[in-house]
């Protein structure tokens, strides 16, 4: 939005109400909230006005709070900035409640806004009234009740700096969702009321009442993250890491670009192999690959390989990973050091075995403790042998992962039927350089874990694993792609030029049909690929499925639905495909033409987990063939 | 359930969890909870196994838990007592808040399960964990977490004595929903547990074990309702009425079938007439309708009765009233006595024009100051006499809505297009006897409020009247089919015998969409009319409709979308009726073949104001030429 434009730009409002909430949403679009997410409703008049007719920003219509919510939070991750949600009084604020959820655990900020009767209609009995005062309870990071509106100089200060301060607060370290509620008396509409004059011009601040000048909000917030760690601190970790041959790193979920360099950079002076979450930003981009395993969700069910290669200690980023072996392999050497750096001064560490937790910028920490070690080694004749390296350790794991993922590679072009991993290596060749690719809970994340391993090709890889539902994916993925294409201007949403892709289970795609509407409604460009295998597929992996008696009933759940017919009627293509040429080729054809496109694999649940477990016997015996060479 | 069978039935459990938990299953069994619906997942696996196990108990499974929650919501209501709904660990939990909320309003004895990851992995960054205490804040009546399972007598003990304690909590006056938080630790099936053997036969206690004999319950629970008034209270209020000749009774929406006839009776010997919400027991029922008046909506909209007619007192039971005109005739005689009468203990009280709040059982109330009154002419000739009453003033309400009906009745059948509010006059002769009508927000539930005055057939007249959402509603109105199916058991539900009608307008449909898979998979029968104007057809009503230039976007927010092929994707029939001949068709056809059936009336917002507006007119018409008379 040209500034210059913002500058010229006065909202005109002729009553109190309107004064006020035009005061806040214009100081909202100083800070840099841009993107609205707009559901009907009366009482959120005044709000949903004030944003319709505010040309810097832009509002997405949306009808079901629930999948507008998880829009927001598709956008608001994409863009690494607020994204605001407004909604009326009464149960349509219970709707935001999943993806607040999510945000909270993600790290997505947020801004709640709930419209609310105002107190003397409250807990007696009025319509469309609920106690919306922390609504969300623990799960935002901040609550306020608004004051009820007002054209004075200092109510004007007041939803100034609020709206600056939420914004601010929304995006500050660890970001997350913030809930405001805002009570309205009618009239709601923004005609000038007899018994409630505007004040004259003259008594007017001219700052509270229209803004700094040069459109600069009334207090600019400025929020540092976490730093760097005392030198002392830093030199204990150094002293422990110095000797240790065989460490790994464990790079979980993040989201923060500029770890990914210095943490290359550590192993690299380490010695160590990163495993690399599919939700780090490790698995794919232009950085060096040379260090990054990525095929270990297969090869670390291994006794083979577990029981006999022990780490000695253990360097853990971002949330915890998707792979269960992993987390096994982790729990098998109980006694193995594990450090945990965690960025937003949380408490990543469900193990209870850590012997370290680190609250630091995770970018500064990499740095302090590589420029330590190489620093060790200054007296010496050759600087870096003050570190011990174990080749052998390392190329153990690289080696691994290389035949782990030619063998995968290999045994599952041999399937005769679709099988469900298949989709994230036909993906890893399809993708172009700048696509998307979000994978829903529970069963396509898993298999992006376990399939597609990424290469120098930038493709951004996001998923829902805060909470890890399988609801509001569908939204989310819209709301993705909403944001690409804000963030990428129009030149770069050239069609199939940065495409969003999701891969869904049938239950998860049902769970948020209505999320859909937005395609429909903002005509947005989205691939689903929809794996089909009626049902539950993850069950079928746990102990669950040895208990037959009620398993289809409580757990495969089968719904038996034909989703096409749906999708028409949001405006979208489907097509179910019959083998991997066609699924190219629909893939191709949906990037090229935009809009909405759905590919149904279908799949079976069963055949799927033995599928699974056939590979892994191939896996099993690709590395004992290269043991025994 | 028979009970012989229950006695002879004994849950087979092999490890603590299901010992634990099959007793707490067992035990809600006994206090009368029979319905449990289910949304598929792992970690709740103890709950579902033991549910899906249990003879006496029939589980209801649903997959998007926001819809299964509103289906429980409307079973339970249906059923009078409570319905349990189960779900798995993570924003699966949220997604149960939208009906908890109305519930709560709306006094529905609800069970919320919860799975939760046990304390270890809570506030760490394990997968699929949140915060679930308190989850839902103050929107249920009583939230505990419950300790781990574990198979001690005194674990179990406790666990029975928790079970009957919240199923009667429930139902308690105000009935509301109850959220019980289960934290389980792996492993989630029911194998025996080599490091968790059971104690031996005879280290357990058989009640705490095996239940009570006879199947009771272990602790049986009697909550008595609010009781009478104090003679003082009660004589101050009869001596406020015995001279007031122009009073008024407003019966809001209530549930309690028992106040019926002590209102019917008190009306009759105060001489006053009943204003009868919809969704209060008066409107359709055998009990006497002569004091009962239902064209109000429309008739206190017109001035010239309204500002002639003034109340010298109001006695107003049960909730608010929907109709926003009586709202507004009450407000412009603000001087008068209004007495509310509250058997909730709560506050329906948003006006702030009431002089007396009464809690107290409602129709103990109404017997008692009935009988007071009576007494008052003992010493009298004639009884009755010591009780002014005015006929004119009775016969003045019982004259205008007559001649309101019959205008109303009259002038729409000229109107050449389909129109909503005929929907519900055309209802009136369709229902058959038994037959639940059940009507939408926000649109459907006013016109049948203006349009649905009922007789003496007994149609059984449902809304969601708490937070008066548009979402849930779908779900809502299957749960309450499902309802009537176990009431009244097999006998009753032959084809057409006792239908369920829902009459919803497209926005609200398609916020829950995903509701109509509980028809697919249960098989139940439900008639929607689907009022499709695309779009929120309330705003054209409101003052929002004066400022054009953002209303289609903000307001109106067209879907544009064709319903059929979703509908037909659950199984449904779909018929768009050209008429009204056509509709009566499809209406009989659709009751009579059973199942689900949607009939789509396409209407258009803009019209449907005028319709209503023209039907104002002609009713002020009508009172003005029968004054004149």
């Amino acid at each position: 939005m040209a500034q210059a434009n913002m500058d010229a730009y006065e909202l005109h409002a002729e009553n109190p109400t309107y004064v006020y909430i035009n005061a806040f949403i214009d100081e909202l679009q100083r800070s840099n909230v841009h993107n609205i997410v707009i559901c009907p409703g009366s009482r959120s008049t005044p709000l949903a006005l004030a944003i319709a007719a505010h040309p810097g920003l832009k509002a997405w219509m949306h009808v079901d709070e629930r999948s507008a919510a998880f829009f927001a939070l598709g956008m608001a991750r994409r863009l690494e900035r607020p994204v605001a949600v407004v909604c009326t009084s009464g149960s349509a604020a219970a709707n935001f409640f999943p993806a607040i959820v999510e945000a909270r655990l993600t790290h997505v900020p947020l801004l709640i806004l709930t419209a609310d009767r105002p107190h003397e209609l409250r807990e007696n009995g009025a319509p469309q009234a609920i106690d919306q005062l922390r609504l969300y309870g623990t799960h935002v990071k901040w609550f306020a009740e608004v004051a009820l509106p007002e054209a004075s100089n200092a109510a004007l200060r007041y939803i100034r700096t609020l709206a600056d301060r939420v914004a601010a607060l929304a995006s500050a370290v660890p970001a997350g969702p913030v809930h405001l509620n805002f009570p309205f008396r009618e009239p709601l509409t923004p005609g000038p009321l007899a018994d409630q004059p505007l004040p004259a011009e003259e008594q007017r601040d001219p700052i509270a009442w229209h803004g700094r000048p040069h459109h600069q909000p009334y207090i600019a917030v400025e929020d540092a993250p976490l730093g760097r760690l005392t030198s002392a601190a830093c030199a204990q970790i150094i002293e422990q890491l110095k000797d240790v041959t065989h460490g790994l790193i464990i790079a979980g979920p993040y989201h923060d670009a500029a770890l990914t360099a210095p943490l290359l950079q550590l192993a690299q002076t380490l010695g160590y192999p990163i495993l690399a979450d599919p939700l780090s930003q490790l698995r794919s981009g232009p950085h060096d690959h040379s260090l990054i395993v990525t095929g270990y969700d297969a090869f670390l069910r291994m006794d083979s390989f577990i029981g006999q290669h022990e780490p000695q200690v253990v360097l853990r980023f971002g949330a915890m990973p998707t792979a269960k072996p992993l987390l096994l392999y982790v729990k098998r050497y109980a006694d193995c050091p594990q450090i945990v750096v965690d960025a937003d001064g949380g408490w990543n560490e469900p193990t209870q075995l850590a012997t370290q937790m680190v609250h630091a910028d995770p970018a500064l920490f990499c740095q302090d403790v590589e420029q330590g070690l190489r620093q060790l080694g200054q007296g010496h004749a050759v600087a870096r042998d003050a570190v011990a390296r174990d080749q052998a350790w390392l190329q153990l794991w690289l080696r691994t992962d290389r035949v782990t993922r030619e063998a995968l590679l290999t045994a599952l072009r041999d399937f005769p039927d679709l099988f469900e991993g298949r989709v994230f290596t036909e993906l890893s060749t399809l993708l172009p350089e700048g696509a998307t690719l979000f994978a829903g809970n529970s069963m396509p994340v898993r298999d992006m874990d376990t399939f597609f391993w990424g290469d120098e090709r930038a493709v951004r890889i996001v998923g829902n694993r805060g909470a890890n539902g399988i609801d509001g994916i569908v939204s989310s993925a819209l709301g993705t792609s909403a944001g690409s294409r804000s963030q990428d201007g129009e030149q770069e949403q050239e069609q199939g030029k940065t495409p969003t892709v999701l891969v869904i289970g049938d239950l998860s795609f049902f769970h948020d049909l209505n999320g859909l509407l937005a395609a429909r409604l903002h005509q947005l460009d989205l691939v689903i690929v929809l794996i089909n295998n009626d049902g539950g597929g993850i069950f079928s992996f746990l102990p669950q499925a040895a208990y037959p008696e009620h398993f289809e009933q409580v757990f495969g759940t089968p719904t038996g639905l034909d989703f096409q017919p749906v999708v028409q009627m949001y405006g979208g293509a489907y097509r179910q495909v019959a083998d991997w040429n066609d699924f190219r080729q629909a893939f191709q054809q949906g990037v090229q033409s935009g809009g909405l496109h759905v590919i149904e694999v279908r799949t079976e649940r069963v055949s799927n987990v033995a599928m699974h477990r056939q590979l892994w016997q191939v896996v099993e015996r690709a590395l004992r063939d290269q043991e025994e060479q």
